[in-house]
């Protein structure tokens, strides 16, 4: 029987990644990238820093281009490889990135008229023109509806659909006004793919709605008419025209159209799953399930767990997101999240530029590997990005204490390495506070790719080991594993898991001694988290330099 | 009437100077520099990075050198200079330098058998070999001697003499046995001078004995012997071979020797005043006097006042010394300090290197001088090297905190020298706290010559002007001018001063605006201080990055 493959579609910030992937044994076999042609990197810019838009164009260009480049490479790659041996296509998403459409859910920006405003192209993930509205819906649902806010952080964010669209309510009233609603990319793609993007027909993941746009089956979907007529009257109509429900990753919204078969050489008809956020198919391939949980550690962090949908799960103060549905069907999707992990790396690098020659990442590393746990006698808070979990609080900055005069650029480094893991312990604890054991970490991302030193740390400051995801591109796997699941490859997504997602052979063993004194550390690190971090802490931090001091000591009497 | 002129004789770290000053007008005709021979850069080092000291010979050496050259370089620069006008001389050191000497008050490095022995040499006063010491004798005093704490800042320094001594004892029992007793580095060069190095001729200045050594009238001159047995029993025996008491410096040791005037060209028999510390008489030749405050800002600083020792005075809590006497005769001297300020931008310079090719002093001073106060959100401790006051505390560390993934070096040397700012503010309110008003502060040293940012954001930070003495040589200077004074040059120290001390044409005047930013930020790192330097502090600092972030906006809405 001649092998099946499935496509993962991943649209990233910069580019758009197509995967092919064998469903029997989630060997890739072909890849294609396409950067966006629009704007910088693919990013459309202004003078206001905190804008960021995409162009909807180059997301319909940059699919015929991926799909067809990665066949292509395929039949090199693979002896007798035949489009025809792709059964079924799945979508990740950058997310929240909303963007506005007509009446037959096409985007405005395909309208000459609004070809080149910027409020009518998708509204990237990172876009923070929405700050003002973010604190607006924020106030509002803490007053009215506090069961809004307690499944997404307890604050809901510029980042997200809602605010988006009341910034542009209220700042690009025209585009609102033309705009019939407004769809997510990662359910724009796939609606184009299988000709479903009419309003009426379009079908919803619940992975972005319901970490971004308040959607939950307990209350009905989306947060309520009344509520949103609150903030803008015209937010209470959208409403209407929102869909009644979203759905999880197991179903297709249709199959691809004669139109898309003839422009990338697939076959017409095969199925696309529903579409998802990029990080969440990133857990699902990197092999998430019950107990396992799974980081992607690149510049900031993305930390999922799942839950059996039946068990009863409380409230986790200061997740990010728990959405019923979200990562992998019958179970509960936990999101939580560091605001920065490789951006801090990066920040001490290029923008402190320390150590002349010798402050590379390669060189800081290695200079920083030699380093004792604790024998710097530094510590720092991993917030130069604000804290996402589980403070939920963008309004943190970054800390270092610890410093002599002879403090070096390695020692530094090292701190704010250390700094990232003890950020991603809290996590963990908090997890686990809540009744969800963590039985198994499994790491993909850039950073976990790439550098030994912060697994092993993390190792070291969690006392647990660290896997590494086999795949480079766990998001497009992911995305692929979902195409095999509605293409029926599999029965379900443990079984196209099983099948498709693995690790690599190298595991990173927490070093017993070094634990011992990351405990310590950690302890100390929970105390300034708390003093800086929670309203309601009080106490005392004059132990905290003169406790960093005896580890130094200790450190160094060992070393 | 020709010219009169006195010559100030300063032994510092790594060499001695020879200052010839006008005695009626101040002018520096001529000056001479010689490096100790001994050791690294005139400092004998070990493998212990604790150990620092001095060999007594190039303080010999070193006298007849530099006043020959002096002379010399005087003969140049005014026409028809004859030593012969040279009146008197002054002699100031650095401290607590204690050197053991032998029966005849001659040094017992000068012995062929200890000549090589560190411990027969003088011990430098950052020699920090004696900690363990240092702790002790603060212990048992605060059991049974709290009023012997109360006049130094509540803690005895491993800095200071009976620290070094007791040292001795305990690990080169050879040369404590040997020695007759201990003389501090500004006693002995007078007495060399003068020939009255005997120990029951030696004149022992306040100054020394008062800051380092425990000496106070009140409890009848050094610790009693029943204390110092507890310590050692050696201790109070030697304690019977101090002298029972100590001079301020308006009392001539004695005249020239026939053999130093031989040695050096000067007139036999010219007197030579009390030796003192280098910084108290830096505090002499700046110009203080009642409600002037001086500092010597360079790599680390010492803050002087004085008080009419006629006014009652209560202990000031923190301050590294209060004695009568020390600085000017007829006033307590009071000595404050930051254990680093220049050391801490070096560390920044020369350990982090930030910033490439522009990561130079000059380069992040040009740059820290274009951002506004606040406009960084970053907020530091200058504890690098600890804090000497208020807190009086070795074991604290530095702190940054406010650190983005944007944050500059520029706006991190700034708020480096900030943060020294903030803690000479702290040392200001302290005196004022303990009713000592603040009218005029004088500065001198390497930093407060040379750039002139540091001065303008100290006039900013604590809204007063900054003034900077005329003389590049203070601590010289004031030594001459102690000459002048034991001459008879002038009827007292207020009339010497005024005759030969003055400031640069520059003042550093607040700007109000900036001021009124810094009152703000100075309020956030007072509650940092407490939070993380005084024990006794309960509170919450979850407002303290969220007000940082706020004077950011609101100086980038300035700027």
């Amino acid at each position: 029987m001649p092998a099946t493959y499935t496509i993962g579609l991943d649209y990233g910030t910069n580019s758009v990644r197509a995967l092919i992937v064998n469903s029997a044994n989630g060997r890739e076999i072909a890849t294609a990238v396409w950067g966006y042609e629009t704007g910088s990197e693919g990013v459309i810019l202004s003078r206001d820093p905190n804008l960021a838009r995409q162009n909807p164009a180059d997301y319909v260009k940059g699919a015929a281009i991926t799909i067809r480049q990665a066949l292509a490479a395929a039949r090199k790659n693979v002896r007798g490889f035949r489009p025809e041996q792709v059964i079924g296509i799945g979508v990740d998403a950058t997310g929240s990135t909303p963007l506005p459409v007509d009446a037959q859910g096409q985007p405005l920006a395909f309208q000459r008229k609004f070809a080149r405003h910027p409020a009518a192209q998708a509204w990237l993930w990172k876009d923070h023109t929405s700050v003002a509205e973010a604190a607006e819906i924020t106030q509002m649902a803490r007053r009215l509806r506090p069961q809004y806010l307690a499944k997404c952080g307890g604050t809901y964010s510029s980042e997200w659909f809602f605010s988006k669209i009341l910034h542009c309510r209220r700042t690009a009233p025209a585009v609102f006004a033309a705009a019939h609603t407004w769809v997510e990319c990662a359910d724009y793609i796939p609606a184009m793919l299988t000709g479903t993007e009419h309003p009426d027909q379009l079908t919803v993941g619940v992975c972005a709605a319901g970490h971004k746009a308040m959607y939950h089956d307990d209350w009905g979907g989306y947060p309520d008419a009344r509520f949103l007529g609150k903030l803008d009257p015209e937010l209470a109509a959208l409403r209407a025209r929102l869909r009644p429900r979203a759905h999880p990753i197991d179903r297709a919204v249709g199959g691809l159209t004669a139109d898309w078969a003839r422009r990338t050489g697939l076959t017409a008809g095969i199925p696309v799953a529903v579409g998802a956020i990029d990080a969440h198919l990133g857990a699902v391939g990197s092999g998430i399930g019950p107990g396992t949980m799974t980081q992607i550690i690149g510049t900031s962090a993305c930390t999922m767990m799942v839950v059996p949908a039946g068990r009863a799960l409380a409230d986790v103060p200061g997740l990010c997101g728990i959405v019923k549905g979200s990562i992998l069907p019958g179970y509960h999707g936990l999101e939580a999240g560091q605001a920065a992990v490789g951006d801090i790396y990066n920040w001490f690098v290029n923008y402190l530029q320390p150590g002349g020659p010798a402050g590379t990442h390669a060189a800081l590393t290695a200079a920083a590997a030699k380093l004792q746990p604790g024998e710097s006698g530094l510590l720092a808070l991993d917030w130069n990005n604000g804290n996402r979990t589980i403070l939920a609080d963008q309004q943190l900055t970054g800390l270092l204490l610890g410093q002599t005069l002879y403090t070096t650029p390695a020692e530094i480094y090292r701190a704010l390495i250390e700094a990232t893991a003890f950020g991603a312990l809290t996590i963990i604890r908090r997890f686990e506070e809540y009744g969800i054991p963590v039985k198994q970490i499994i790491n993909c991302g850039g950073i976990a790719e790439k550098n030994p030193l912060v697994m092993q740390i993390y190792a070291d400051v969690t006392g647990r080991p660290m896997k590494v995801s086999r795949s480079a591109q766990t998001c497009a796997l992911g995305a692929a594993i979902a195409g095999a699941v509605v293409a029926g490859a599999h029965r379900n997504y443990a079984a196209a898991q099983k099948a498709m997602t693995g690790l690599k052979p190298r595991v990173f063993k927490p070093n017993p001694k070094a634990h011992a004194v990351y405990q310590q550390l950690y302890a100390l690190y929970r105390q300034l988290h708390d003093a800086f971090g929670v309203a309601e802490w009080t106490g005392n931090l004059s132990q905290v330099m003169k406790q960093l001091i005896a580890l130094r000591s200790a450190a160094r009497r060992v070393a």
